[in-house]
């Protein structure tokens, strides 16, 4: 195994932000199948996540939304002493200005300056929560846009966001991160405010230096090239972090490399060319976004955590000197094949080795099942009501 | 207006459904903007059908929910009273077999029996409220499909729909029609069992002869050429109506003509080409789906009507004769300015031609706002407690 | 007609730029079907575009194809005269560097760097000719790109696409503009150098003061709001004009308007918006580019500055300021409906008085067909051989 | 290897017909870049395609195009020699009614009977040729469609198609069979007479028992569920083969798996669970259908044949017990990852005891490469002229 150290290393340094929303039950505008072990309060979905933690040793911080796991009167304190508890720590803080009733026409960029002043206050609140839970992440997602043409004027809308985002990232401590998030459709159905890694950005280039972009690898067009705009966003210093998940349709939230794991993996492949290229790491911040509907939570995520890993070591494994020189020649048969190489590798007794030598098991769905967390939680869970909430 | 007699004639039968669950609160999986005039039970979504229908003189049916608008305990007599008292009767019914927490797994597909058994009786019982309100149809959409590759065996869901349809066809009365609608994906993300018009084909032929396929227009691929597949159905025989609607990205169920009326047009073209050729009008249930998650949801269904009814008379004027006789001179820029010229026709003279004859408003949005109704029904409405219902 | 003064102001200033590639015969990768009348020549292609500006007095200018219309040996002096000649001016030069073998790795972006020179010795060529010309426009479109994973790294690729185009901006004289268009895929086919607007608007910006973005309406992903892209370049002040064209599948190039019309109103209606938002009309060259393969050249392009006229007069028709109320009112329906009733506005009397004062005839496509052009180009075209050209 | 025993015998069966065309130079509508080793001649396409079955074993039919292998004047004796002499034998045959200048408005859908006559000669000369050479197979492939809304009747072609695919099948011998392949666009952009795999399959059990659809894997709307629709054709009866490729954008032609290597996984799944839940193996002609605009010829058909054994391969190692118990507890994770093992297992080891137990070199393409065979086809042809043939 000594010729993979670097790859080991590497593992070391991979680490995966769990959303603590993933623990809670979701579901489509159809309806939701509720789950008798899903997470109800947030010390729950941080035990989830101490869980997934403790079987894959890669998952130290979980993501939070202010809205749902700050409801006002909640200590904040309590939640970091929670956290703490279950051996995990606070990530990004998301604040969510998209689901009261008073955002109907947009937050940020909301015609009415008091409802606009209203989304501020709240990631304002957000930025104080970080600050206190000591996260260098606000993650910005907004549904603002519209449904229909003539609705409202586009650019009016753009130069709304833009100063608000400027405020945003002025508000922030000086060791802190904005990341701004796209997405084409969904909720707006006819354009949304920032719909494309275009308009990301501009706006956070147009915010201050601390802004970044964010990636969820399921929002964009059929067929585009997700792994090209990795690279672009990587080569122009703009790219923040990942927010992980699959999807064969829309914004399918399934689990990632579900589908298309080739592609995760030439996502990795250019990050880690990223790294060849500058002989630097970037600090990105990989976080899950999924909707698992029909799996087990924790199952889902302890899949996900190891898939991501997977994936992450075979773009670890690929030969970019042989790259280079099959490339050099315009060699594409050799040049694929040391992708697919790297890609069909047999993966697992590098992982195993991994999760040996940091005391892990071997097999962490295999763990967690054997462990009976998910009918004690299922148990203890079904008792009482449920939490209801939606998800980005 | 001698020269458009034929078009009134058209438009004197040309109707169109309104859907129960169009008046009542919607949204998307983000969550719901509530509207204080939104309806909140059956009693005052025929009343608010009845007032479209009042103004517009194109809607006297309307397709209801099963689960929504005749939960256990609901007279049905009650229901159909209440329809005549807004001057309405009940259309397609459509029972529901997707929200309940039995069909996490599928309905008619799921394995279980027992399930199964469950879905079919909800259907029959659907069949039953049909024939004691006079319907004529039963409209099918189930959201059976899986998430995952693996998740479960494509063709023992196959067998199991096609046996269960056979047996919905069986057990309805003679006069009645079985519509099976397709879609490609929503809520299902890997695969749905009634993905496409040539599945839901391969069902209606193997039911019988009184079930035909249902045409969302919001259910297809992206580039799908939609009129070629309405176009191909009327020749098979086995085109039986349409859920209308518009959308730009996915099933975004926004108003029928607002992101392509075109296309709306070509697809009116299209039914209108079947009469000429076969000299014989289709039985077609025109029935709308939409969500208006953010337009008033009666002026929504007037704009609805009221674009549908331009678009029909556009695509009545189309000059069929000179059509044929550019087509067989190959001559394509006269072909494609006969189709725009009708496309283009202002026809607000003709539909207020007809308007005025069958003594509805000129301007019924117009009319609609000058009477009060929306004001009345939110000063009324928003004392209570709401609906709370997903919709198709 | 009084009423419309300024919407037949605004025409006057509404000029599209023809192809002369749109006179040659065309074809897809399956093969072509020749046409009698094509055009064979540069000087064949500058009488078939006068004689579309005779017809309809909106086509001033020929936009070029460097290889096609100046191949070496062809002194660029008898072009001009030819334009003169045909009453047109020649307009944008559009350099050619993806049909001769040496790119089949690339042009500015192969890691030979001879090609690269001979690619940008050509561009170099292409500016010397606009300054001879007296165009103001090089127009700038690049196949660059890779087949297949590996097959390149895409980082190198931008930085090398961006080091060239720093020199061709530089090498530009002070009165010209440079467009930058962008492209998804075809010929490249896992990645385009220039992939999308916010590529495009990466490398303008980079490049200069005089670079500028060109937006081909056929290359963005299916389900992109085009208009919002449109008019976020119209606000970065980085929008340079277009390529005209409509697609339902891929870059289809077929007549703009054919397949979405009420799309093309969207984008007009945005650069009105600007407009009306900025006082300032924005300097857009407007260009034709599309691919008439069964359609006779000349009637396609008097057909397709027809209906740009209509569309764009439609645009022009839009009441702002009542749109601006419905809006402040969040009122949907009416903003729609706005939109809507100008999109159906009879524009014919507008466009007939419009040519009428301008001593045009009321109906181009008639008075070419009365012309016998067609008849006597075919038979003098047919005697000899024929271009064999592809197009961009 | 024992265990693999299964595997290693269902290898022997799977045989890869490979194209005549996929030898010859090609290109996109932009152009082709040629290659000094391109095959000029059908018995040089036979040459390439008996060295990539020397080397893989698993090739033994290479298919023709009527039009392009056998030119008027052409002994269809000489062909059959040439296939012996470089052992292999001719496969499907393939007629070309789309390139002529007579098929400009459609083929078999033409509405002038002389044409369709002449359509219909020459595929009646190609089941003759298909007699003589002892072929199975007829394959067709129609372009035949409209590029403009309102320039033909889509149902006038519906029939014409129908009568003239009837007529096809009654002429072919007892023992053949007849291929209706379908796609939706590209050379007919705006409608295409067998758009998809409903169409093509009404037509073919119009025609009769002895036609069947074949499916080509990047002739589908993006996100199709292709696997989906293999497995409903396999259920119905109705699929006969495919031609493989692979595609990021529209009908790319890439290398099969290049893209996404767990679509077609997924895709021999299907037909392995197919084989396991009747017990019977369908009779399918796989062929390559793709286009090799970089890569060289031959290199590129011996990674496409070495990656479809590998996907072949890692389908066959699913283990359907263990999923289908997995399935029948609903154990979403567990079946996937019964998918996923089987997906990413280190296959080498059993391709390359297949091939030492067929005397076939381990690494086809290093084999192909060390024999020198592309650098003496290319000394050889490139002193002649060449081929330039355009391909479906």
């Amino acid at each position: 195994m000594a010729k993979y150290d670097h790859v080991l290393k590497q593992l070391d340094d991979f680490k995966i932000e769990l959303p603590s929303w993933g623990f809670a039950d979701t579901g489509t505008r159809f309806g939701k199948f509720l789950q008798s072990a899903a997470a109800r309060s947030i010390e729950e979905k941080l035990a989830d996540a101490g869980q997934v933690h403790r079987l894959t040793g890669a998952c130290p911080t979980v993501a939070v939304h202010t809205l749902w796991d700050f409801p006002s009167g909640k200590s904040i304190a309590s939640v970091v002493k929670a956290a703490k508890k279950y051996g995990v720590a606070i990530g990004a803080i998301n604040p969510n200005v998209f689901e009261s009733q008073q955002y109907k026409w947009g937050s940020l960029t909301n015609r009415d300056p008091d409802i606009r002043e209203q989304a501020f206050a709240h990631i304002r609140d957000s930025i104080e929560i970080a600050r206190q839970v000591g996260s260098e992440y606000i993650s910005l997602w907004f549904a603002d846009g519209i449904n229909y043409p003539g609705q409202a004027d586009l650019i009016e809308r753009k130069h709304l966001m833009a100063d608000a985002l400027k405020s945003v990232h002025d508000t922030m401590a000086e060791n802190m991160t904005m990341l701004v998030e796209y997405k084409p459709f969904e909720p707006a159905f006819y354009a949304t405010d920032i719909a494309d890694w275009g308009m990301a950005m501009l706006f956070a280039r147009a915010a201050g230096p601390r802004a970044r972009v964010l990636v969820d690898t399921g929002h964009h067009y059929q067929t585009t090239n997700i792994e090209q705009i990795v690279a672009w966003l990587l080569d122009e210093n703009m790219l923040g972090g990942f927010h992980f998940n699959d999807r064969k349709y829309a914004d399918d939230d399934l689990t990632l490399g579900s589908i298309d794991p080739y592609q995760v993996f030439r996502i990795f492949h250019e990050i880690e060319n990223h790294r060849f290229r500058t002989g630097k790491k970037p600090a990105l911040a990989y976080m899950v976004d999924q909707s698992h509907n029909l799996k087990p939570k924790i199952e889902a995520m302890i899949q996900t955590v190891d898939t991501a890993q997977h994936l992450y070591v075979k773009a670890c494994l690929v030969d970019r000197k042989a790259l280079a020189t099959a490339q050099a020649k315009e060699d594409l048969v050799a040049s694929e094949n040391i992708l697919r190489a790297a890609f069909f590798t047999d993966t697992r007794p590098i992982l195993a080795e991994w999760r040996k030598s940091h005391r892990l098991p071997i097999d962490p769905l295999a763990a967690h099942r054997a462990s009976g967390y998910e009918r004690r939680a299922a148990a203890k869970r079904s008792k009482g009501g449920k939490t209801d909430h939606s998800f980005a």
